[in-house]
């Protein structure tokens, strides 16, 4: 095995990514802080415990266990920092109002989501604290699109459910409970077969929602159709209301609904997002309501928000152009020093020929240079 | 255990300071750009061939392994990023010019290095390959410099040693080489009495350097007392003139020269140097040649460099005063969407009231507010 051989779906980032990813980065953290999100940095390392409070089985499979030299306890290496963040507002923060929170870091996973997946996603993302209005998830959805808008892409496509309508369904017939976990299988792989086998001892009226819960998918008349087709139960008329109310503020984006999208059903409390945009399969931006995970930390504070991978979205952007830089020759002249720094604070980028590699600028497109013509330094176009 | 609780020497960064650290982060990789540096980003994980490469046992007891469950294999969480960065130059970008790479990013260590250092330094740093002269490290010393006094500190010393006094030392006498391990250990601790023990059987003129060494301390003058009383060795005289000629371009910056000092010595290959600060017993700042590194990745590069932990020197700055906010009531007027907006893109942190928390913002200092007029959405001062 040669030594620069990486291990698969781990990648260096080169300079011309590097610099797309650096610039989108400080764009959304920009807007993120325009809309009041304070920026806070979680560790890489926590102990097993805090780190997977209120994740299921997936995030605890795609967690990296160390053992801690210092304390002989079991550490993850965050596969997700969203609960980081609550445990932050929670627990650190310990502010009674509404709290914005932003973060930006590298996630570790042991196995990639899918064949092409990263396994060291860049996870960027906003989430707020203290309202339990849909309010606050009206704003995590615009800044979702805002986030989208500045990575220069147009066409957006945002996917919504709601955890409240399986929730009402299940609640109202103790053997439908029962089965919950099967029940999630079967609906994720929009199994009907197996699903009426499964089905068929539980209520009629539950029985025949389960089985239409797969076809709820599509624009935003699928809500009147459930209004219409499902039972009447408070919880399912609430979770409408909530997704109605939502889809009317999404602007320009395309919505879908689906409401037998069951991904992050245990670990959210409301609705539940995933944006999709042209030439990536799988959601680029995630998000939703999780109440009751700063419980855990000692403080239930409802909570919604989004993350998204900046390495994923920044592939869907243009290159960067070719760099315009200055060349400058190799001397401790004082007036070239002092030409070179009023360049560089300028914005400029400078590059001092190191002696004997005059000839090599191969990087940069270097159009001009810093040349002597007698009497001063002065700068000057090149071929 | 509390479930908050984190382990030791790893924290939060909340976000006070979270913005000092972006906003270094921001200053110190943009500067690097002036001087011609591009961004990469290699991976938190790597094999453990590759990420140990050229590294001595410190940085294999500081990493952390991990088995990869798709190769089985060992891999580790990067320690120390100069290595990974070694690698992109010699086998990724592949060039034959002189090539500058910059970086900045998370390392783990399983230990701390001091009582109260972090197990996760914010790793900045920049590198030069494929420039042997001293104009290459001269340049790393003007980066370092810079990047400190961008983070507005004044006060800086510079300490200067050199790999090479050592080596001729004991490349010139085969039972001072023969006891090399044990001789960096009685110099790194200044051990005279058992260092005189030890070289009893040395040649005499070499066991007289070895005891002169942990002497050999101090301003510039150092330099000219080396040559007067150390051997007249090619090695030694090639060193002592390459510590003169980056003594002559430290500006403003204190000089001292250590030729006992051997952090690195194994990694290394010419001049070394640690910057310290008033506030930090440690070197806020280390760096130096290290030309055989490339090696292992199939291509050999002069290459010399400089890193420093961005926490640590964020924690030396003032804190970002209070930030300045507009707060707006919630609402889904059009006119007052258009008038947020258009704060937002000024720059402007426009924070919209979710309802019933009307009276809560504390952490944003909010001294105006957008109000309806009665005909229009207007900014106002308030109390």
């Amino acid at each position: 095995m040669p030594n620069w051989l990486l291990p698969e779906n781990i990648a260096d980032v080169l300079p011309s990514e590097a610099r797309k990813i650096e610039e989108l980065r400080r764009v959304l953290l920009d807007n993120f802080r325009c809309y009041g999100y304070e920026l806070v940095m979680p560790p890489l390392l926590e102990y097993i415990e805090s780190l997977l409070t209120g994740a299921g089985q997936d995030m605890d499979l795609r967690t990296f266990k160390l053992v801690d030299q210092i304390s002989g306890r079991t550490m993850g290496v965050r596969a997700d920092m969203t609960t980081q963040v609550a445990r932050i507002d929670a627990h650190l923060l310990n502010r009674k109002s509404v709290t914005r929170l932003c973060y930006a870091g590298s996630v570790l996973h042991t196995r990639p989501s899918g064949l092409h997946a990263t396994r060291e996603p860049l996870q960027i993302g906003g989430e707020i604290y203290g309202h339990a209005g849909l309010e606050a998830d009206a704003e995590i959805q615009e800044l979702v699109l805002a986030s989208l808008a500045l990575a220069n892409i147009s066409e957006v496509r945002l996917d919504l459910c709601h955890v409240g309508v399986l929730r009402a369904l299940l609640n109202s017939d103790p053997s439908a409970k029962a089965h919950e976990a099967q029940l999630f299988a079967l609906l994720e792989s929009k199994d009907l077969p197996a699903l009426k086998v499964l089905t068929k001892d539980f209520q009629p009226e539950i029985r025949q929602a389960l089985l239409d819960l797969p076809n709820l998918y599509g624009d935003k008349g699928i809500i009147q159709k459930a209004r219409e087709i499902l039972p009447q139960l408070d919880g399912i008329a609430i979770a409408l209301d909530e997704l109605s109310y939502l889809v009317d503020l999404a602007g320009t984006a395309k919505v879908t609904v689906d409401l037998a999208d069951l991904r992050g059903y245990h670990y959210h409390s409301g609705v539940m997002f995933n944006a999709f945009v042209p030439g990536l399969p799988n959601a680029v931006a995630r998000g939703g309501r999780y109440d009751h995970v700063g419980e855990a930390f000692g403080r239930a504070r409802p909570a919604t928000g989004f993350s998204l991978d900046l390495r994923e979205l920044a592939r869907l952007m243009p290159l960067a152009e070719r760099k315009d830089a200055i060349l400058a020759p190799w001397s401790q002249d004082p007036a070239l020093r002092k030409k070179i720094n009023e360049l560089r604070l300028a914005g400029e980028v400078v590059i001092q020929n190191l002696p004997g590699h005059e000839n090599e600028q191969d990087e940069f497109e270097c159009t001009r240079a810093v040349v002597f013509d007698g009497s001063q330094w002065i700068l000057k176009t090149v071929g």
